[in-house]
């Protein structure tokens, strides 16, 4: 079956879905972007996700091209028109087309993407009962990683190297010592005291819409929750760890740099914190 | 007269010129660019140019997509379709299209866009004789700013405060008070003893091609040169002050956060070395 995309007003075959060449996004990294988790063809948390979108936005001053309603229904549209029973849909904003030139240009027209496409439930679920690797490295991306921004370059680096190390994640150290998140997900620990901890809100981080939604799910099964920032040293005495995301849900993490954390397995909180996720979001 | 880009291979219209949906450069910032000043009709530096775009795509292992002497000849192309006599030609080259993943993908084919405009020789002498005004503030870009990398949403934000104050320039300030370069540009002093100062390379900064000419032009006129950071005090505290770019030259500065540097006036020595460049330029 082929792949519709939606760009600028229209449903387009997603193999010749384009952008112009001086589309912002493409010249300055001038643009937001949003994943949503799509289960049962649901979007998940799809509220949450528009908020952090208007967020973006208006950090960067970027006009919304479309109310939250009408992009709701472009968005469950891109999800049927690839019969996506499970997967993701992607939307980026940018800053439109203008003659480059760093300042905003005078009439801004901003560009949209949309693009949706199925993954395999099963292999995540496999995939959740090994857990993953993570590995450290140096925290070099700007001072604004609160705004969803397309500027992330020094993500795929990280998640690369990450990769090259046989780790399905990096998880980034500021110049403090401590871990900010992963290239692409939240970082969580469990001490060995059973608090649920992972770094508060701040421009260092990323404001997660799973890891909002599993501060609630834990608040529902009263798990003691410390939002502060946590060390290395504080992961390999933690009884468990995992990382949050859109694209991840819960995911498990088992190792850092090579070293076990706890027992070396998926831990029972992360494994229970997954299912709540999946039983809380398909409803 | 209609306007001619190359793009992945091809001389097309600059108003229908586009890239995929799924362009890294788009989703990820994954790319790097060069500015190439063009003065009667020739390419100023044309060989320090692609030494950097050499580094930037070696540093981010961007495989080159033809050769320096293959690339200088489709550059000269677009200049030549363009009829540009003054005036400038960008370049970007990405990490190619692949399904949205932050890693690598396993097969990397770059791509590459190509356009030139004309800019008015006359103005930028105009504005050169008057000088422009630049504004602090916090240097919040990535670790590696040595990479010219497309990855510039930092900059955008940054340059775009500097115009709604005003300013043409904004000048960034590290954690330690010192400025390390302008957004889109390098930053020099010329202190009271007459020692010409810019910030040494590192990360922090961009080596920028016209930085490198101006030094190689200041041991020309055996101006005392001093490399390394400067701060916002010294700034006032100097003789006079300029930027230098591919698309500026050799700017005088005149002003920073609205107070008058120097006798608030374009200084001799941003104005010789302007001249200075234009001359060895032109041969």
């Amino acid at each position: 079956m082929s792949r519709t995309a939606y760009v600028n007003g229209s449903y387009v075959s997603h193999a010749y879905a384009s952008v112009h060449i001086e589309d912002r996004g493409y010249q300055f990294a001038d643009g937001v972007y949003e994943v949503w988790a799509v289960r049962q063809s649901k979007l998940l948390d799809s509220e949450a996700h528009f908020r952090r979108l208007n967020r973006s936005l208006g950090e960067l001053r970027i006009p919304s091209p479309m109310t939250d309603q009408s992009l709701a229904h472009v968005l469950r549209e891109v999800v049927r028109r690839n019969r996506v029973k499970n997967g993701l849909v992607y939307l980026q904003i940018t800053r439109g087309v203008a003659p480059r030139d760093h300042a905003f240009p005078n009439e801004i027209i901003s560009s949209i993407v949309i693009t949706a496409k199925s993954t395999n439930a099963e292999l995540a679920e496999k995939a959740a009962k090994a857990g993953v690797a993570v590995v450290t490295m140096n925290d070099e991306r700007w001072a604004r990683c609160d705004i969803k921004s397309v500027s992330l370059l020094p993500n795929v680096l990280a998640k690369q190297a990450a990769h090259e190390k046989g780790a399905s994640e990096a998880w980034m150290v500021d110049d403090k010592g401590m871990i900010t998140e992963g290239a692409s997900s939240n970082a969580w620990i469990v001490t060995l005291d059973g608090v649920l901890t992972t770094r508060n809100l701040s421009p260092d981080i990323l404001g997660g819409i799973t890891r909002e939604r599993v501060l609630t799910l834990a608040a529902e099964r009263q798990l003691q929750v410390d939002e502060r920032a946590f060390s290395k040293k504080e992961v390999l005495e933690a009884s468990e760890a995992f990382i949050t995301s859109s694209t991840n849900l819960v995911m498990p993490v088992v190792k850092i740099d090579n070293e076990a954390i706890g027992n070396g397995k998926p831990g029972p909180l992360a494994s229970a914190l997954r299912k709540d996720y999946l039983q809380s979001a398909a409803t």
